[in-house]
């Protein structure tokens, strides 16, 4: 089984240059089963919306999964509640809209996916260790993908080792800037600190840099504006054993437009 | 000269109180030279408006304090570059609007204003210590009085028996919830680790429970509301002696409309 | 049934001014049924030891509760284990050593003791609204005293209103400062912000200026070292109605050794 | 000129690779001008000693970067006082041991050097915009190279274009993980998120899983252990143009022991 998993798609920007570069992925990369993305950021930066989760799903999308950010629309939680594609973090406590976790069925194959996020320098929810031995015990022999959506290297690292072997992979996000330390941990689980983000990366992490500096140099509020040149998608490949649920290989893919058109 | 100081004034209900405790205040506590308030929350809870400042200043207050959210909005921002009466923390970046500190005069006196803000769980700004040591040498022969608006007691203290001597009146405020340790500090300083703040105590300092309460069951973002039940205004007086300039006595109040009358 | 709760007693001086003031407290406030007090900094500011514990329920102490700073000694991890009358937070995750509740019964009395610590701020650890809603369950009829031991006001203003009516009293510690806010809330729960702190008020909330200072200045770790000077206790009496377990009176109390000695 | 900067060394494994790999680097890529190292984490994970910095100079470093650790060891104090070759970060507040930026000169060449550190999730340092203006000032007519050792990515992307045309090159640190967003910016610097770490691959950046595992599960605090297997080095290797001082590119470096021998 081949899946693509995209990283934080942030804004019109990010939409654009995912659906650009999508068919041609499927074309250099044969075969892909499942294609995922985390789609905490894809309105205007902030959230999802009905609109913007169906145009995700038109362009190919099977799963979404998401983050912190996914909170931003209110008017959002309905649809959360029932659509079991989209996903948010399984360790907010009982009594959120939405679900952490689901299984995934296309063309025959099913795919678990599983949504957490950390609380190292982030909102003070349940553990999520606990949550994730919880969870695993709900799936019987389906591939899991998780993605953990964390701030602290020290907490990807050691929950990615605390489950590996349980799931076939074990993806972060949330920095927004991708890692170069993708491998398979010794239990055969794709790995990989940070995806990165899909977007402008003429930027600060999706947003530009006029209306983030400012924060910087004086710590006022101030609102940050999606940011459009220099766009790229972050993503990885994830191959996995259908038998043994082990994963294979791991890539990752840092694409602009004209690189992939060449 | 005496000095009323009135901890941070949560909203409409915050102001309703304020206005009617205050002549009642003034009858009780003969001679009230200057008195001072706390605004950051004046406005719906969040920052100040032209209009609101005004009501203030008409109401009797000479002096107007703030802390973090002040910034809340930027609309005010070029009204604080203009009216020298209201000071926002001084330790913010250079580039931000307003003023930190100031001197008031009414009928021949001077009091020097100071606002600060601490850095322990708060926005990365400059070193509160290290500016009061600046802004205290422009200040010549008049009588100071701090405005701390920090959020860790232990900032709270160490600062001000750092200042104990240096001005005399060091007060702190944000917690919202008035302390019981208000001294005269060795060096002759008035001290209190937090004034507390005036509007609705039956409340999440300020706020109503039913908007605040699912914040902490669920960590999704919410807002707000101002709560209006059970109004209390919390205040301290400093008496400073006019010679030199030390603080004889700091007096804690905590006021409801009923007891005032009564 | 009265009980004496004293705030956190920070190392010998704060032991030498409690074991001093509580038979001059039991004088002035005659039958006192239970006396707990907060013992995570009575070892040198950090934990407890076993002898220090023993000392302490030799002076008179019914029940010890704590919070952060009990895990500072590993080797007092096995008397917790071992001692139902000292808790530690209750919402420290499964695997953590000793007790985050208990019934204490002392001549034919019952009182329930719940220790919970806040999230603000602190460690990330489980939900204590969740928490004490589950561990309310196990008491069946007895008054019911909770330390909570937490830095943010609206936190534990919050948890307060949440729990009014469902336990006998609601005290808040960690800050090591004495708030003013003592009341009974509508439910007939005793309530304050933080009960305050046993040692030295000539200091940094316990530790000594020269010892705290250096930090904030620098930012560099620094070693702090526990203060002696003008020694204080805080501690709050509340009384309970045995027949309705709601509490009828909350005293706050500050005194030096001085004071309760004239 | 060519420059090869090494990510943080974590304890003796770190060492240990360092010195076996640095050879073969050094016949892999040519006349490499200048080796800077971080050095925070070398003596056991927790700053530096006396003893190992001569080891790591003895070894071919010409210069060493450090961090929030250096201060872990305040026996090194005075070493950092007094040699020129070692740096902290320079927005540490004055008073404090030691230098944030140095030049090195060697065989007719000379290197600025400068050290800052982020405030996001970081000490309350002196503000690194700020600090980098004044101290790039102090410069004329060398290249420099920047550690920014900081947690944020949106504080590293932003401070890296911030000073993207006034440094040769800017080099993230402290996350320990490598990220893949080498470039080079539009106006000529050289720069990554993150260089990564050296030492122990099979670990928590560094530590042992065993041992930092609990922290996660518990929230107590425990002691971290350094991890020695699956030993790999972390660098980035920048070529400058010695006339223009801008970056002609930027080469990521991930190398086990077994990987370079081949
Ligand atoms: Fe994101
Ligand atoms: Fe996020
Ligand atoms: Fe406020
Ligand atoms: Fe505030
Ligand atoms: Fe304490
Ligand atoms: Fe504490
Ligand atoms: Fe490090
Ligand atoms: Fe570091």
């Amino acid at each position: 089984m081949r899946i693509l998993f995209v990283g934080d798609i942030v804004g019109r920007p990010g939409r654009k240059i995912f659906s650009a570069l999508l068919p041609l992925l499927r074309k250099e990369f044969s075969k892909i089963d499942f294609v995922i993305v985390n789609g905490e950021n894809a309105a205007a930066g902030k959230g999802l919306t009905d609109k913007i989760m169906n145009e995700l799903f038109a362009a190919g999308v099977d799963g979404i999964t998401s983050g912190n950010h996914i909170w931003d629309r209110s008017d959002f939680f309905t649809v959360l509640d029932g659509e079991p594609r989209v996903i948010r973090p399984a360790n907010y406590p009982p009594g959120c809209p939405g679900l952490g976790w689901t299984v995934l069925s296309k063309n025959g194959m099913k795919l678990g996916l599983i949504n957490l996020q950390g609380r190292v320098f982030m909102p003070d929810i349940d553990c999520p260790f606990r949550k994730a031995d919880e969870v695993l015990e709900t799936f019987a022999d389906v591939p899991v993908l998780v993605d953990f959506h964390a701030e602290a290297t020290s907490e990807k690292r050691v929950l990615g080792f605390y489950l590996d072997g349980r799931v076939s992979a074990f993806l972060g996000t949330h920095t927004h800037v991708q890692t170069a330390d993708e491998e398979i941990l010794p239990g055969g689980t794709a790995y990989i600190s940070d995806v990165g983000m899909t977007g402008s990366f003429q930027s600060a992490i999706g947003m530009t840099l006029e209306s983030v500096l400012p924060r910087f140099l004086t710590s006022l509020p101030s609102r940050f504006q999606v940011a459009s040149d220099d766009l790229r998608l972050n993503a990885v490949i994830v191959d996995v054993d259908n038998e043994t649920k082990k994963a294979v290989s791991i890539q990752r893919i840092a694409r602009s437009l004209c690189e992939t058109e060449a």
